[in-house]
């Protein structure tokens, strides 16, 4: 077919408008010369409204997730990036091998479209470290005030393997709390960044797509995994406490175990924040048995996501569903889940 | 477990605030007591941050879309009922019978939860009505001005039976062009309601889910339709333009044999409005081999969204791509397609 448009799409100067969302001329030209050029695969390339794959007999997982992040860029990442992980580990969280991504993109009128590119590259950069290609999208544009600059919701599809039952509501009391690595560093990213604060050396977001992570303990360990859970919004305090009440039980943990870099220490006393509720986006909470804990640890310490994982503490008999916590001082305290979040739009 | 909340959810008076998206326990009662309240089922109740379903050996689809419509409330439907036709639609398009939807709320700040009550209501009515459960979904909140009451993202997978094989680029030289009923209905709803026009009759938008009436479809042609499509933004013309440069062919269609309603007529004529790109939500046009197309005609008039589908033009050679259509006075034009839409955020 003969090239439709008369003009290359401007994504040096041009801006987001309106007829971007129109379904007509120009955004058919942004999906072929922006999102197709990158994402770049032959799903989207049909030009259907959906996509079409084949699938094995067995268990499917959905997950999907907004992202509204602010600032759209920061230091680790981007909400491109961001939208990519988020629902990659969500997907993985289950213990599915994510394969498949669908990318709806909600842009404000006045949009720069230099930096709507630059999000799609690094969008299609993740989708590409992490095996998972962006198959289908839509765009939709809002006038000017009516949102905020890129929101881009992603909805990820997985395959479960035979033998592995992962959910929030299988932990038992006797079992072991893992966390993969350090706590707290993107939503001190993020807050540093909009809060212009410098600090000796810049924190940077963990945000990272956790699936080879995963593939990597299921395979070790495929019957003795319980529950995974990436702490996101609200951080380890609220997964833990998620995870507790979904399966009916208490949890203890020890401050002296639970991984913070000292500058993210550092940070949220400057700024006030507890780490323990503070987002991850590159980190999983597991429970497991615990005579799979130890072997479980090293495994995840072999990866590069995993480097600083450590076993935090275990799971209890609690009627009340209490997350405690062993503090550095010997006191106990009750870690209880937050009303709301310290910290907005943080993805 | 006990309830861990100190008092219900005001869906009376209350308003949506930022601790709503913060993952905390706010959020966790918004989810409670209005997503799974309403959305009701199992894989909800789960409280997993996925959804896991089992599927056979096959081929799977999925499809997104954003839903952005203003007004929220219209003749006819809502962003919520809307937001499960859409992408119900989209999945039916590719010959799939849709399963699952996902849904992804961005709220803004101060939006009315009473409001945010019904819409989910009327979501969860229209996802039943599909049989097509909301089984995961995500809440983010922005602050006030930041968004536009209630954006919704959803997503939905589906399984194509063996022997059909839709898709837009097989339209032949040859094939017939069918449309399911009257075209523009549910533009000029939206665009009556914007205005504040007063008709004799109120114009109704079509919003409805034509999952049942592709299966019928299916079912009686499998092999013998080509190509589906939803003409919603950019309506009827932008849906055959898309069609002829997929399948790299040209079009004719019958301006007589296209089937508009005599007051979404009138109304275009006050609005300045060409029907042909008028926005429909819950019609198809399907290019199927002329040969079966009466026996389909047939089969689509006996579903009750089919009623007043017609044969409305052939596809033919035509290297261009061109969709011409045969005027009432006996001229032809060429039907271009638009370069934005009439109509803003139509949906």
């Amino acid at each position: 077919m003969p090239n439709p448009y008369t003009t290359k799409l401007n994504t040096a100067t041009g801006k987001v408008d309106l007829s971007h969302g129109g379904g007509g001329r120009a955004m058919a030209q942004l999906i072929d010369e922006l999102f197709i050029k990158h994402f770049d695969n032959d799903l989207l390339r049909q030009h259907n409204d959906q996509a079409l794959f084949t699938v094995p007999a067995g268990r499917l997982v959905i997950s999907t997730d907004g992202h509204v992040i602010s600032p759209l860029f920061f230091p680790g990442g981007d909400i491109g990036s961001l939208a990519v992980h988020g629902t990659v580990n969500d997907v993985a969280m289950s213990g599915a091998k994510p394969l498949y991504l669908a990318a709806g993109f909600i842009l404000e009128e006045g949009f720069p479209l230099a930096d709507l590119e630059k999000i799609v590259i690094s969008m299609a950069a993740a989708a590409k470290r992490a095996g998972t290609p962006v198959v289908t999208g839509d765009t939709k544009v809002v006038e000017r005030g009516k949102g905020d600059g890129v929101f881009i919701t992603t909805t990820g599809v997985g395959i479960v393997s035979e033998g592995v039952n992962i959910s929030g509501n299988l932990a038992q009391p006797g079992c072991a709390i893992l966390v993969s690595g350090s706590i707290g560093d993107h939503g001190v990213a993020i807050m540093a960044g909009r809060e212009n604060l410098q600090f000796d050396t810049t924190i940077v977001s963990d945000s990272a797509a956790l699936n080879s992570l995963v593939a990597d303990m299921v395979a070790a360990a495929p019957a003795d995994i319980r529950c995974l859970r990436d702490p996101t919004r609200g951080g380890l305090a609220t997964a833990l406490n998620e995870l507790a009440q979904q399966s009916g039980v208490g949890m203890v943990i020890d401050e002296t175990q639970v991984p913070i870099k000292s500058e993210v220490k550092a940070a949220c006393e400057i700024l006030g924040l507890d780490p323990l509720y503070v987002a991850n986006e590159g980190k999983l909470v597991c429970i497991c048995n615990a005579a799979a804990a130890e072997s479980l640890l090293a495994v995840m310490r072999k990866h590069p996501l995993g480097l600083d994982a450590a076993i935090i503490g275990e799971v209890i008999a609690d009627e009340h569903g209490f997350v405690q916590m062993t503090t550095a001082f010997g006191g106990r305290r009750i870690v209880d889940w937050p009303v709301g979040e310290q910290l907005p739009r943080i993805c």
